[in-house]
């Protein structure tokens, strides 16, 4: 029986979940999954019941729950120091917080205005200042990363900061934001992944909760 | 000569600034602090200086700059790890780690309607039911946390967690938010650090900028 129970709030739309979910596939860590779904109507209540914060994801590792994303990350790099959670080198390791950290608590437009969506068709819709220059930042972002390290990943192998950065890669593509050559680089380096497979698939099979936007 | 440099944007508002400044200087880190003032007239461009993200803090290590408040403090902590940056304890720095990274990403009422400000005068203003939520969750966050690990501090002796929260002592008590006991009493315990006192008489002396609601 797996120690560590990760709850998610679902596939298609819940890129917080995501986040921890992919890494720990790609990182082989033996995991229970549950999915615990959002319901608007409630505004969610039920989370209270495993997260103090009412949001998802949450790890529950025994009688103990941690919770926000980068946390959790944290968490994992805590228990498995082997597995490359966060690279090896303290200064690349320094500045894959930095990005991950500023996916953590920035670039509210590009979240707010084009959801991770997995069954969305590619198509771009009309967005703010604030999502363009969300995306240019993002642009450079992996650009300098790809560059300074090599890739595929952002930091040469897989680590958190390509965890905190799965659900932009679906945002940058499905509302056709970029197609530079980094961004296309390392989308398809992502998308790749049989994780990110695995999660994508089981998104577009979700049968509940259909956004007006895809009617 | 320090080869550490933090560079903050003033004491009296700068709330992020002071979050990796009280840590360094209750922790005894040696380091070298760079003014680099708010200037609202140039929306901060002279921060893309030093700051990719045009923010500050920063902390510069020699060439290499690290950026937002958490990466700081987790750099911090790699780089002296005897020093109680997080707790010994895995489930506790777990548990530090998910009420740390709660403040960086969330509290948006309290942060934008209730500016961490050193000079004002202790007196009540409207806020919204976002801000009332906001203060009931951090009530919760710091009762529960003296009463599992017994204080004075969040996780017992001063941490990261600390570090993050150390604004919101200054919110809860000039807008006469909160006055639980745990509040107060972990107020107490946090102004009366040599190093609080130290930024709070800096930024109430600092001449620049005054805003409306003070004047």
């Amino acid at each position: 029986m797996a120690a560590l129970e990760l709850i998610i709030g679902n596939k298609n739309y819940s890129s917080w979940s995501f986040r921890p979910w992919i890494a720990m596939k790609v990182k082989n860590v033996d995991f229970k999954e549950t999915l615990s779904l959002f319901d608007e109507a409630t505004d969610q209540a039920h989370f209270l019941e495993f997260s103090p914060t009412k949001k998802v994801p949450v790890l529950k590792d025994g009688d103990h729950t941690i919770w926000e994303s980068m946390a959790i990350l944290e968490y994992l790099a805590d228990l498995f120091p082997d597995r490359g959670f966060w690279p090896e080198d303290r200064m690349m390791r320094a500045h894959a917080r930095s990005i991950s950290n500023e996916m953590h608590a920035g670039f509210g437009p590009l979240r707010s205005e084009c959801s991770m969506n997995m069954r969305r068709e590619v198509r771009a819709i009309g967005v703010s200042d604030g999502v363009r220059k969300d995306v240019a930042r993002i642009e450079a972002i992996w650009e300098g990363c790809l560059k300074s390290y090599g890739g595929p990943f952002l930091f040469g192998e897989f680590s958190n900061a390509d965890a905190m950065f799965a659900p932009v890669v679906n945002r940058l593509d499905r509302y056709e934001l970029s197609r530079t050559p980094a961004v296309l680089d390392y989308s398809q380096a992502m998308t790749a992944l049989p994780a990110w497979q695995e999660w994508e698939a089981a998104g577009k099979a979700e049968p509940w909760i259909v956004e007006a936007d895809e009617a």
